[in-house]
């Protein structure tokens, strides 16, 4: 790290404090848009050997972060007072709702003229200097501001700390004249920013035994991956219990892509109403469930029709473990799956046999054939391979990737529960960025495309929200190819309602151009656009080198009818067929 | 109006009741976006009579809705619980801090749903719903939840008369269950919106008469035409005050283009550092100055050095009339404007002769000049014509915008304390629409466009930020010309600070390929856009037949140096240059 400013020996400016924090948390780049109150802060963050990216807007920074912090397991972003920050706010309440550890770093008015309450540019000219903080305090779980040199330090860990553990997002203002005020630099070296010791609760001992004597006597056991298993940071032991056990394991829609799913006794994700009989009938007379990183959202539980019973389930979240009603408080979930997988007899674990894994064939499609939902997905899937991630917007594109089957070491990455369309591009230059930067999703054979790369599955509807964000993946030169299904409008709303309503209609855009006006070179451009609208248009394109191991941004136009879905979405349009017929 | 759902005679539909007062209140088009919570509230819109104009995200839409509201006197947007609304909140923040009175309509989960606290999307999943509409406290002035048909009426009316009293944004969330709920008619028929009466003020005579005596023995009186007069609705009595008194009269930034400029007594805005020294000298030495419609934050009097001193002040401002020191409230400042106008006696009215108005002289011009931002906008001058709106983004544009002399009956449009980069675009979206709707800035003499054309002047970087209304602003046919300054990234933050930093640099994109991603005609995209480097260039752009008489979009882009700056930021950015040579 190289100090902007140079301050005396054992101290450092609040910033190269902040910035190097950030740095020791495994942050290497950081988001956001320039603005007054931000200026002189943004000085540091390159000198501080941290990646600056100015995003488009700030809603797309803090998209970005959110995808990155999913990803890397910690994000950020920076924007300025008030314009800036109230921009961003709605991508800070997803990364809330979906527990994405976001640090929101707000550069505003010097104190001098907070206290004196002037009346500046970026304020209601009223003098009313809180109004942005407090409306942040529903959106994340510590708000700082750094007004005092005697513990900004301070503030700064305990901020990181606080998202750390609830990973979720914080508030962080940055005075403008506080950032190049000195403080103690010592923390940085003698005391680390980590999650705090969990002491040992009090039934620890009690609930192990429970546990292990329901796994080793269950007779139809299962296990059910949900999607806070990535905030509870438990994968590896996920995995590993996945492998142990052989169980039959299914996930939750947000679970998917957290699990191996080239294993034998791993299902995929579980519907109740549209997936397959045995599976249901396996899930329905089961007695025991272990259930990891729940989230029980009508989204997530396809209308709360996949929650196992309460009565036969062993649940992990936040900080409890629940068997049955019993619930106990306390636990660091981490922690202990790690010490009931080693307390866990691998000679006493029952050998189950679940039913069938579901077949794909795809041998009635033929060339000629216009693509269409219902198989769209499952054509696709042999273009991925290990080390990938996988990337799905909400609508027709999130409800689709359902039917993937993903290679192990792969993310699958999409929104359950904020469902905020537009996410999704500007989370994937978070994404994709963090990917390439810690290389972690690199495949274990240490073969193929060790930098990974990124697929974006996104409706033409969503794609209008935030498309802008396409010069920043190119500028960035992110390995990232998108798909965007071309159904001239919001399918997904059109399904739910307004099948033929107008206002579920958007401007037809000229889709293969984005990659030009948004400044891709002239090979990219004339090399990376493909388009398809039959089966056979897009096996060429499958087999396209630039799309198999080609470099920077690709773009797939797939043209779909605009009432063509699958899954639950084609239920309800049904639905609407009838009705309107009755009409 | 249709009403969608036939209901018993004197009833009508929640919807059909809300919609129906907007269209009484003169309201014509809503802007926003579909999402599920608000799907069957949009069947409602087209029906009631009203467009619906589909913007490509909710921030688009709460700006669309402002710059529709700031010509049409009232805007409305309709988005969707938590995702949609957040994402609007800062674009709601920008219409309260500059007053323009927004209806903000939220579509929210059926009252069953929140009152069993059910786990839906766009929630936190924590069966917390009131978050969002607190967070809408701090930015609106009046908040309704229509939850109960006994009050709906009430609280619909009750919040639009708030928007109108306040010039300021409202907020009513609709549960889905509410839509179509019967409640009584009769009030849409016998009882008028509006604006409360006001009582006459216990001070009204005695501070009429202190006026009239103040004017009558003016030696050195001027007029000081502030941005909230807009809000005050006093644009005909100021114009008519401007007229009869012949008073020297200077705008602030945000007053500009409020007044005629073209009257030998109105000399523009006022600037006291950089403007003209015997205006600053008339500024300084006068005995009376009227105020209307003051709005003092740093950006509107170029950091407090135009207020003119409270003494000599008498000011006009929301519900108070202010003699130097002595402040009188309760007033209806248009009704007693327009009093005062009536009492005076013309014949007792000093005339004055103000300082000469500032001289346009570009001669030093050379066709092969590079444009600059010194000359650029008074070179651009001549093209508009009456009935134009004239609309410059934060930035160098609104900066140099100052610049211009505007044709009577002109609407200058821009932000001045809010400054939210990426407003301007979406703005004029709305205002274009509302300008063609209502036709309000008609020439007086009936000649040119009838329809009225808007020129918007923006940044390279503030366009980034909303681009994608480009789309919205072709769908709807509007007669818009955009002049992009391309150079190079945030100049005016080069100019506060960073000139040379990367975080003020932007990703390069292709700005004459807009019209055709975006969607236009064959023949516009063939013939719309335009490029210019040079005054020669420039000059046959704005000879151009598609610009002075065209229909539809126009791109014009106009390439500046990326350190080209004038008036203060000029200053700031020379600054800048010295202390970098010292280095």
């Amino acid at each position: 790290m190289t100090k902007l400013n140079s301050t005396p020996e054992g101290t450092i400016t609040v910033a190269d404090y902040l910035f190097a924090r950030l740095g020791q948390l495994g942050i290497q780049s950081v988001f956001g848009v320039p603005g007054d109150y931000n200026l002189t802060l943004l000085d540091f963050v390159e000198p501080s050997g941290l990646h600056w990216v100015g995003t488009c807007n700030e809603l797309n920074a803090a998209y970005a972060a959110d995808g990155y912090a999913r990803i890397n397991g910690l994000g950020a972003l920076v924007t300025t007072f008030g314009v800036g920050e109230l921009s961003a706010i709605n991508g800070i309440a997803g990364a809330y709702a979906e527990k994405a550890p976001v640090i929101h770093i707000v550069g505003t008015p010097s104190r001098a003229l907070q206290e004196a309450r002037t009346l500046v540019h970026h304020t209601f000219a009223d003098g009313e200097y809180g109004r942005f903080a407090a409306m942040h305090t529903p959106v994340t779980v510590a708000q700082a501001n750094l007004i005092d040199p005697r513990t900004a330090a301070e503030q700064i860990d305990w901020a990181l700390q606080q998202a750390m553990v609830h990973s979720r997002p914080v508030y962080i203002q940055v005075p403008v004249d506080m950032v190049d005020v000195t403080i103690a630099a010592s923390n940085l070296e003698t005391k680390k920013v980590q999650l705090p010791a969990t002491p040992t609760p009090k039934h620890e001992a009690s609930v192990l035994t429970t546990i292990l004597e329901r796994i080793y006597s269950a007779k139809r056991p299962m296990i059910f991956v949900d999607g806070e298993s990535r905030a509870l940071d438990i994968l590896s032991q996920v995995d590993e219990l996945v492998k142990t056990t052989r169980w039959p394991t299914w996930t939750s829609t947000s679970g998917k892509g957290l699990v191996n799913e080239q294993l034998d006794n791993v299902h995929g994700f579980y519907a109740a109403h549209y997936g397959s009989e045995q599976a249901k009938a396996y899930f329905d007379a089961a007695d025991l469930v272990i259930v990891l990183g729940p989230h029980y959202s009508n989204t997530n539980t396809q209308g709360f029709t996949t929650i196992p019973k309460q009565e036969i389930s062993i649940s992990f979240s936040g900080t409890t473990v629940q068997i049955g009603k019993d619930v106990y408080r306390g636990f660091c979930i981490q922690q202990f799956v790690t010490q009931l997988l080693e307390s866990l007899d691998r000679t006493r674990i029952p050998k189950i046999d679940g039913p069938p894994k579901p077949k794909v064939d795809l041998s009635h499609i033929k060339k000629t054939d216009i693509i269409k939902q219902d198989d769209f997905y499952r054509f696709v899937n042999p273009i991925f391979s290990e080390g990938d991630i996988v990337a799905t917007e909400t609508g027709t594109a999130s409800y689709g990737g359902r039917n993937f089957m993903l290679p192990p070491n792969t993310r699958m990455f999409s929104s359950i529960t904020w469902l905020s369309i537009g996410y999704m591009l500007p989370a994937c230059l978070g994404a994709a960025l963090a990917q390439q930067e810690t290389n972690k999703y690199k495949p274990s054979n240490g073969v193929g495309n060790s930098k990974g790369r990124l697929f974006l599955f996104i409706g033409d509807g969503s794609l209008q929200m935030t498309v802008q964000e396409i010069s920043t993946i190119i500028r960035e030169k992110l390995d990232v190819t998108i798909f965007i299904i071309n159904n001239a409008g919001y399918t997904i709303e059109r399904a739910i309602h307004g099948r033929k309503q107008a206002y579920n209609d958007i401007a037809p855009w000229r889709h293969l151009e984005a990659l030009s006006f948004f400044g891709g070179s002239e090979e990219d451009v004339a090399k990376n656009n493909f388009s398809a609208r039959t089966y056979g248009e897009l096996e060429e394109v499958l087999r396209s080198e630039r799309i198999q191991q080609g470099k920077g941004l690709r773009i797939v136009e797939v043209h779909m009818d605009r009432e063509d879905c699958q899954g639950l979405l084609r239920t309800l349009m049904d639905e609407q067929v009838v009705q309107d017929a009755n009409q």
